[in-house]
């Protein structure tokens, strides 16, 4: 393939990844003002990542790779849509959706870079190496720190319960022992408050 | 400092930086169907710098260093606003307005991380350093791809020319040689097709 190709083809790739700017998630917006798309969740977590690498238990070995998975790990939604982490059904073809998302969007890639990316997302998805368990906590803690500065604004909507948020949140207890501490003393004030069912 | 005070203080930091989300830049979505934000922008420019390093003419050394800096390169702009790259009044006071931003947005974290992400800001804007020479140029190339896609839209509406769009990315020609071939190309078509005044 000579290098025009190649780089039409890295454009192709960045034109189409724009569409992730409007998916959108159940998580407002931490002044509520409006939905959170998963672009700007993304850049939140890369952020978060960076910052409390301190808290994990395992050393990291790699931050770039940790933060090359957080910044494709949500792509497949453009095709796949955002499904919301306490939806039983949607998470039953949840992996189906999302692999013929993968395929078909890094695919657009030169073939190298391809086989990169999807390398990266199995990875996430796997949460077997240190770096994707990390990676993978710090995406279940922001929707956390989002509904309770909301007033739990998408749990309230949804019906969700204290018990299905411990659950969620339950690996980080060997992840980030120190954030899951902190994350359920969260949970707890959230349920004192009202923005979360017992 | 104790351990729970210096979580309080990422934590405060994690939320205050939320609002980067809501601070409008001039380029449109490629979709045009809305402005684009801070915190979405900064995303792509993330991923569009771990695909295209191959075109960097120096070595970069560390990629985790570019990603911090593009991570965080923005977030002065929640106290000191988007300023538009050809608004020549902006750009008088920009320096000023946006080091009292840094001071108290990274002041918000503890003392070693507020020095680090200082010291990251500062070397992204120097473009003394291969890496910050790197991520500056992905940071002009992105809006140019978002202005070509949207038919001009925003270079349209400021009245802008092409041969301030081609100075803007004239440091392009020394860092990504065939990045720089490749916009001046997009520019060059753009006047053609009528997106860009000549
Ligand atoms: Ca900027």
């Amino acid at each position: 393939m000579n290098r025009i190709m190649r780089l039409q083809q890295q454009v192709e790739y960045i034109r189409e990844i724009d569409k992730l700017k409007s998916v959108l998630r159940q998580s407002l917006l931490m002044d509520a003002s409006r939905q959170e798309n998963d672009a700007e969740h993304t850049w939140h977590l890369a952020v978060m990542a960076v910052l409390l690498q301190e808290y994990a238990k395992e050393p990291l070995s790699d931050m770039t790779r940790i933060l090359k998975m957080l910044l494709i790990h949500d792509i497949v939604e453009i095709d796949a849509g955002d499904t919301f982490a306490y939806d039983e059904k949607g998470y039953l073809d949840k992996r189906e959706r999302e692999e013929r998302a993968a395929n078909r969007i890094f695919g657009l890639l030169p073939p190298d870079q391809k086989e990169e990316m999807l390398e990266l997302w199995k990875e996430f998805e796997s949460e077997r190496t240190a770096e994707s368990r990390y990676a993978a906590a710090i995406d279940r803690l922001q929707p956390l720190l989002h509904n309770y500065y909301t007033e739990g604004a998408a749990w309230r909507k949804h019906g969700v319960k204290s018990s299905q948020v411990l659950a969620r949140i339950s690996k980080l207890s060997e992840v980030v022992p120190e954030l899951h501490e902190y994350a359920s003393g969260l949970i707890h004030d959230a349920v004192v408050k009202g923005y979360l069912a017992e």
